[in-house]
């Protein structure tokens, strides 16, 4: 509990915070995220004597959000400091959401690689030889293992079709011409035979079952994790090892007759124009010049300018669901939203733990941050961590006035002429026109408010061209805004 | 998970929430805080239709402690609504703050009443009759069973002297001559009989062991909980039951031979020279024209324009000790902390249940929340739900840059001429001259950057004045001001 | 975990097992019930050495639910001692069973005594003088509380019928003529004020709900535990206080006016007429002559030779349920059974526990312990321990060869001849004729099988009149034998 | 809870337990052990209808234990049964020994196999080709992965000395000549090269560290479990995968060059003097003639006509650790015993399932359960069980009335002289000469009580004979017997 004498602390509880912090030296800790208090600022203190870098953060949650992103970042455990007690409860929901904490981790050798067995490899290879229509499932597991290069060099060998899942992205470029995720429902829906790479078949994916899928589609499940092959659905190929060992053996059978998928099948060709009529679907939404602007808009102008080498974080409704499809990335592991688990209150935590790896690795990288105003407020106060430490995020808030929806100001006047808000407002609103791009601008920062296309365009360009300060947009948007029309209305949240 | 499309809900769930919205009706709910997702919405929306209020906080964290709170200021349950998963997680901080939540509360009637057994209240008569230098402690169970009537009828009719624990002031107000909350030390130092009214013997009363107390102190514990008595030390006198009937019943008993405690005696001599040159140096610091300002500046001239009536919400590790000793109670239940547990985040989700409390109650009355600068950060934006919902709180920043301590801006700079932040910034320091009250103005409440006593006066002034808004005062002090000398270093935190 | 070489052990062990059993004493434990390993045998030996009795038993269930019975025979902590690990989880049975275990009690001072709110006793005292159907229904709480004389003079002095819980058997003795156990659901079906003395609505008392009441009964419940009161139905009355001292209260406030209620009401002819069927119906079920035995022959003639002062101990299905109804209790808290939670395996524990203080208070008492044949099993190699310790226990095994019911060797045989018996087996059937009484003979007590009236008869009187060993007696009943009518089908457990 | 009507049962629970039959039926679940009670009962019945054999058992702690080594035994899940509260309970000890269980289990394909890095591959071949003192160490993970047949080509073609642990003992037959089980200590003491094939570096195997190993000992670890890999020791080659498929791809790398570890090296005289010379002390224990027989006597007559193809199934302390040394295994997966993590208990829900196992799959086959007294009062009731099923299991319980140790007739009866036997019995002694075979003989099977190695020998030569029934053979020992002197007294529990 609090005091504020450090000068009484006894001896022994100072040796304790060294050994501590000797231990998270040798275990190659780089980053502490936390809030201090009575008795872990020795802890804080020692560390930085070691070299270790200290976050002070204003929340346990987004600490701990912070932490468990820089384990995906860096493959090095991040830590989460935390009191005891009422901090550690608040961490709970970081620890939940990834299991990445320093009273968790024990050893930190890196971990051996497995390979599949070989004769599986030869049948998962004869599979995809004997596909009508092939597609491959790019999954974060695969971005974790570091699977990029013999990924790509499968798809472009074999001229196969991909699909990244959300934290996928970026394994392969989203921009890559094998890449069919503006055809995503249409390339699930007629597979007969999908690989998955380290992607999981849970709610994202639709549990691989019909009517989103084919009822005889051939899976090959690729994954590290034994207790998650065969869930749901009972694939035709298991290949059980590091994804990207197994990648290459994969390589290795398949190049050991020549063979290529015909880049001008029927199924090539149906998934191009099917990408065609949905990207001009989009691109005619986004179009749009009705004022409030509507996500899609957004979405293009924020694409235009987004730095091929940023980190895309993101969370939030609609707003992770449609920036996901708008917003490109063109690196692994560029990419962290609130994932599976959809936990809100993870943004601000990812951004600042991505940008103190950028700012340690290479410089001048970027963090964009694109919040639902919902999301935001989970953890908008962590904003006064980012303006401490001087980090380079620009923050868009995609403010709608609510979650999922909300109302404009004058139906918000309109409502509370006769009763109480508490009595009559609904739940999903929030304050119209809030200004927080404030929040920035109360610590320093930079901050826009921006009703229009120009408006949007112009701070963008100002926040990518000021590299002294982190920035803040609030794009105002239309508060009943929605996605495009969709294929299916069953299970219907994601067009990735 | 999210999804817009409500239309799209089956009967099933509709009907379900019906469901449970009317069970919450059955049992007096008055208010739900909370955060709506899928598949929680409709149960906010069914509330509402049934006249329960529904209030949207902005992480489950605040709601849950605001909830909490509900139970405490109304006899009533207070409800939490959040999604399952990473919503109840966050919720899990409140939950553990406070058991007191929905889920739990299966049955509401009020509780029935017992008393003590009449040799134990005889025995406890003739112990306080006997006592050279006796002293009541009243607590927050006190309060909860609303003894204040029956309290304050035996401090002034017996004359005896009384320390109020945190949350038991107001049971009998701050300001009463018996009240020796100025000479706190002394007065448990050497008291030979203590009364325990509901407070428990927990670290802020140092755990009722020498050299805090006398070796052969006699304590008689009046609690409801038969588990709290003889926790720590062994009661001479334990009085099981409902502490306002057991009050009444040590009156009832004490009445019987005609006896009052002298005014005259020398322990009331002691405690009054005490309190009286205890008094003088709070005021020497408070009179101290420096700049930037001391805690006791800050709440002299607080208490000075403190609304009699007003709830006072606190948070924070100096902030909250030193301005209890400072800021009066006159009323009972109108104080709330962040209690026995510590937890930092709770502040603002009190001052929101006390805001709904007594905008239905009590029209007029104002909430005062103060706040250290580290505390405000934990949900600092519920600012957005106080204006959202227009409620007559002000929030009071006492801001020293960091936790417990921080530096100011030139040293700021100074220090990050040749370093970066996370490797040289102490983890207790917090960004200095932060801009806390534009957190406020973002949401269109209003804001007050104040260095001086003078601005503190008149920004307090203009805050009382306009009750049409919220307001947010930044307070400036001293970063590295601290409290004044304490008799006792061990265990030093509290100096109620 | 194991091993023999007790002088390796080092000096710090062997303080810290003195200091806990000096802990132990200090908390005036009298018994130890365990099985010892490494690291607690030190703890076992040091208790011994203080005076402390150490009962070794053959499974940490066993151990537990021994500790556990402990509580409630002598009002002190009992104690439970096992290995960490597997000894741990196997104690966890006991441990949910009764939250009355050394590691859990900190603080042994006899708890205070509280008393109910004055003006709620009057309320009860008004709402009893003017039942028209009265019912007094005596709890285990009744017999925690140590309220027999009180509760019997209430019954004696205004005439009320009452009906005791299966553990509130004694409080007031089973043949007193006011206890209309014999007519349990018609007492309970008709009554229009029904007094809870520490009994709980749960499914023994069917929830205190239609039809197995009137709709509009008045409950008074009398309860020292709050979340008790006003479970599953909302009580008229509650009295919350120590339940002697409220029946006190309750006595001193009916004493003030003169009445009773009268002995020659309609109410007290019905009930007294529907005990006569029963017992007549029961009677006639007893006398059967007809063999295998059914349950009521075997009660009939072990309730004819049931010493006054005896502990009877009970679990099993019909077994318990029926011994029940005839097997009576003349003193308070000499009746344990499985209970509220319906564990099974507790019985040899408890008669355990029940035989070690016998020995000590009243040397002679004897433990009739009544096992289902099932139940039996759970715990049957306690048997050991009672030889080993040489107990005053005398245990009936009502033996149908099955779980409900069984088969009898024949019909085994047959339905063996064609296919292997986990196949055909019925889940419910044991092994017809088991002699489980050479369970006891191998240890070197008494044993007998018995299949007929007299030899049932003999094997008792033999057993009672040896007192120098214990004994078993295996009783052979009808397989398919189940209970007399009821008037209800629905909830149909308990004909108590 | 119990109720005997099974034709008042709801339409709803009958399906509900077909549908839970249903599902298990199509896991290709073949056994069910429990104890039934509401409402479970119908799902044994349905289970049974289905073909599913169920296996009634005493306690559901036994029921629980023998559902977990099905999945050891058949690589299919074993079911337990249990009926909520304190049948769960109960059974929890089952579920932390074993997460093997019908409710955890939710997917039931083959798991696919995974093969090792072929780099860590090569590595690891050439550290085992310049070991100087290479041994490798067979663990229980080993035949859980049916790798017998790769792992003992390893051996013999490589010529290289290996120990098993206890549960891996038989994957390569405990009589091979390159065993070195009797010089285990001085194996491990000086190899500079040790392959874990599935083993855990747990406390049986001292942890890996000095003095009981070379502080420069280079492990390799071969296991399917990647979180195994490097706990307590860092190993100097990790190869991740399957066991058996990783063996061969060892094998196919060593062949690559023509290498074998010289037979006549001095580290193999070495071992071979040590269990030489081991192998003599004990059997000159063995061949002690004077009574009662020690350990080694009563084992070394046991091995002489142990069943090559038999189970053995141990639990104990001594009783376990020396049963181990002396007892051979040939067979792969043959071996149940307590374990790491010693769990008292187990032992008869082992045997039982063994035997549902044996009885199936190669008829004839016995199965030797090997039990301490103590061990054997935890579960010894399922001997009912055993008899009701006419199970094929032989019983042998090494009596030295006590736990660890115990006091011969005289000894106690003079101890008891004065004073009772809870204040003055040693914690770990049981009553001298218990008759645990009347256990059997009170269900219909064979009893022996020998003490004589004339006795044992006559004993076990009629139960092995007598194939229609199962029996007990109650084998008294030295009370005070302890095993042969190690050369370590650290940690010394285990002479494999």
């Amino acid at each position: 509990m609090p005091d504020s004498n450090f000068a009484e602390r006894s001896e022994e509880q100072v040796s304790g915070a060294t050994v501590i912090a000797q231990a998270l030296k040798t275990q190659d800790v780089e980053y502490i995220f936390g809030i201090v208090g009575i008795p872990v600022t020795e802890i804080a203190i020692a560390a930085q004597q070691l070299g270790i870098k200290y976050i002070g953060m204003r929340n346990e949650q987004a600490a701990c959000y912070a932490a468990s992103a820089i384990g995906y970042l860096t493959g090095r455990p991040g830590v989460c400091l935390v009191v005891s007690g009422p901090g550690l409860i608040h961490a709970l929901g970081g620890m939940a959401n990834a299991n990445m904490n320093c009273w968790y981790v024990e050893c930190c050798m890196s971990p051996p690689i497995s390979m599949a067995e070989t004769s599986a490899v030869c049948t998962a290879a004869s599979v995809i030889r004997s596909a009508k229509q092939p597609l491959l499932i790019i999954g974060k597991g695969a971005a974790y293992a570091h699977a990029e290069d013999s990924i790509q060099k499968l798809v472009e060998q074999y001229k196969l079709p991909f699909l990244p899942t959300p934290m996928g992205k970026g394994v392969v470029p989203d921009n890559h011409p094998y890449c069919v995720g503006a055809a995503r429902s249409r390339a699930l829906q007629f597979a007969d035979v999908i690989v998955l790479f380290g992607a999981r078949l849970n709610w994202i994916l639709h549990f691989g079952l019909p009517p989103r899928y084919q009822p005889d589609v051939k899976f090959i499940q690729v994954d590290i994790c034994a207790e998650e092959l065969g869930n749901n659905v009972k694939p035709a190929v298991t290949l059980l090892g590091d994804i990207n060992a197994v990648t290459k053996q994969l390589l290795e059978e398949l190049d050991k007759t020549p063979w290529q998928y015909p880049p001008e099948s029927k199924w090539w060709k149906t998934l191009r124009e099917k990408m065609k009529s949905n990207e001009a679907a989009s691109k005619e939404l986004a179009s749009k010049k009705s004022l409030p602007m509507n996500y899609y808009t957004v979405f293009y102008h924020v694409q235009e300018q987004l730095p091929r080498d940023c980190f895309v974080v993101s969370e939030g409704a609609n707003t992770m669901d449609i920036g996901r499809t708008v917003l490109q990335n063109y690196l692994p592991r560029h990419r962290l939203d609130a994932g599976t688990f959809g936990t809100m209150g993870v943004g601000l935590g990812f951004a600042i733990a991505a940008a103190m790896v950028a700012k340690d690795r290479s410089p001048g990288q970027r963090i964009i941050c694109v919040e639902g105003d919902s999301a935001f407020g989970f953890s908008g106060m962590e904003v006064e961590t980012i303006c401490r430490y001087n980090l380079p995020i620009i923050l868009l808030v995609v403010n709608n006035n609510g979650i999922y929806q909300g109302f404009d100001s004058d139906t918000w006047k309109e409502m509370l002429k006769f009763q109480d808000a508490a009595s009559v407002v609904p739940p999903m609103c929030l304050l119209p026109n809030s200004h927080y791009e404030q929040v920035m601008t109360a610590f320093g920062g930079k901050g826009y408010f921006v009703q229009t296309p120009e408006e949007l365009q112009r701070s963008l360009r100002q926040s990518l061209a000021d590299t002294t300060k982190p920035s803040l947009i609030n794009i105002m948007i239309e508060p009943q805004a929605t996605r495009k029309t969709q294929d299916f209305h069953w299970l219907t949240r994601s067009n990735m």
